[in-house]
């Protein structure tokens, strides 16, 4: 892949935010005159797929790493753990994101983050700064990552900036926000079509602090006991995970849209934190976390703390 | 001090732009609706005290560290060597600045950098987006601050944006930008009320690598033999300075702005490192480096590559 050309990517594991702000921002990119072009670190779940299908696209081209002296801007992430491969050799040119920050750049670049529910809700006042249109297509791509990120607006992630930013974008893109949110937000709840050790990455990301190396998981459902069916399935797939990369910790969330609760498996030595974390009693290594749906407010944080 | 209003701050030995950063910062806080007051973390230079005076105003409080809890917004630095004592535990809310970065933060917040010449580029586009007035008074801070950082844009450091905001900036200030730029220029090169180990604390810098702790200091000038007829006394401060703080590395710049040279004195056991950057020979610790005047674009980064 050529280097002089900007690739624009999120996260492994991408989510919807993931995938739309890098086709947002490759687009802002190109509408400024800049050379861009989205990709992708890993395969698309559900979600993200049904708004390529409504917009009839096809996803952006997969990579796993980037070529030496390579252009990028990271999208909804800054963190090395969750990059592409070979990162440390390429030029990060610009990092648009909503994350908490662990970044270290030896030389100056644009770097734009904002405490907001969203990267696509950073986009949107990009757009409006640099006075770039937005068209239907770019307002359904923002308000599908928005949607996504915020459960709706009922994920506490949710801050007073992102829904008024949602609402002039479903005007934009003609469409009903609660009908094609809901919509958007159940199709990413499929899991027919994955193997249990593809359901736990469908959304999976490794943090790591003094030493401790810990993954958390998670997938969005309507229906908590149709998932936990799988339940030893899941089991063996998250202990393999745990051996091969040598995690101290693994906590895979179920979390049910319909009535904001998260359900667990909470596996591995550390596996005992989410009972200090939270006040319950792991049966059978699971729990109910009532009115835990945030992974970035609820769990890592939680997760952290207890953490010796 | 109360930790309910946000302080506002540069980094340690502020500069021009540090200081009037602090203070454009805090009054957009302030036009937002959010209660912020800038205060700085040095003494002020002469530079600096030039553009007080034209304003009629006093310098910000002097602070050293900050109570735990406090909100603060860092401008011109993002990293810990070059910040107040106590950051760890207090809240960094917003960051603006134009450096590299070494950058944590636990939590969500507002970053904005640009690779650009000076922080005061950054917030004039902020003052724009935010659609906040640029008064005359906060004009003229913004505009010395972009003299300074870039000297006038002589230095490697000015970008393509800072001379057109520093034009528009001069207009609204009601200043000839080169006769105010250059009256600003000459009174920093004032170093009358110093004494050598106040004169190589103007504006040092901190920096770590791999076990290596070194400082540049720069100083500008008008009459570099008139500054080196003081060598003696300036290579005893440095060899205090080294041994109080166990550096491998110190090097003073004495920055020609009339000829766009800088004179070094470069000591420490890794001094000779200045010799394979620029592929000079010291002569009694000291070097002329032709065409350098940037301490980020051409001091810093020559060394950090030369480091062992």
């Amino acid at each position: 892949m050529s280097i002089n050309k900007t690739l624009v990517f999120g996260h492994i594991n991408p989510d919807t935010d993931s995938i739309m702000s890098s086709l947002v921002m490759a687009n802002l990119e190109n509408q400024l005159g800049n050379e861009a072009k989205a990709v992708r670190l890993g395969n698309i779940n559900k979600e993200t797929e049904y708004v390529l299908n409504y917009l009839n696209m096809s996803a952006p081209e997969l990579v796993s790493d980037v070529a030496d002296g390579q252009n990028v801007i990271l999208v909804d992430h800054n963190e090395k753990t969750q990059t592409a491969q070979n990162i440390e050799n390429a030029v990060v040119k610009k990092v648009i994101d909503h994350h908490t920050m662990n970044f270290v750049a030896p030389y100056q670049l644009y770097y734009r983050a904002e405490p907001v529910g969203c990267t696509a809700t950073v986009l949107y006042k990009m757009y409006k700064e640099y006075d770039v249109p937005i068209t239907k297509n770019i307002a359904l791509m923002m308000l599908s990552a928005i949607v996504s990120d915020t459960l709706l607006f009922k994920s506490p992630t949710t801050t007073q900036e992102d829904r008024p930013i949602a609402e002039k974008l479903a005007k934009i893109a003609e469409v009903d926000l609660t009908t094609y949110g809901t919509a958007l937000l159940k199709a990413g709840t499929d899991l027919s079509d994955y193997t249990p050790a593809q359901v736990i990455n469908i959304d999976s990301k490794l943090f790591e602090k003094g030493g401790k190396k810990f993954k958390i998981a998670q997938i969005n459902t309507a229906d908590i006991d149709g998932v936990f069916k799988d339940k030893v399935y899941f089991e063996a797939a998250i202990n393999d995970e745990i051996k091969k990369e040598n995690l101290d910790l693994y906590v895979f969330a179920a979390t049910d849209i319909l009535n904001s609760n998260s359900k667990i498996i909470s596996l591995g030595n550390d596996s005992g934190i989410v009972e200090k974390a939270y006040g319950v009693t792991l049966d059978n290594n699971t729990a109910l976390l009532e009115n835990v749906v945030s992974r970035k407010k609820q769990m890592l944080p939680k997760i952290l703390e207890n953490l010796d």
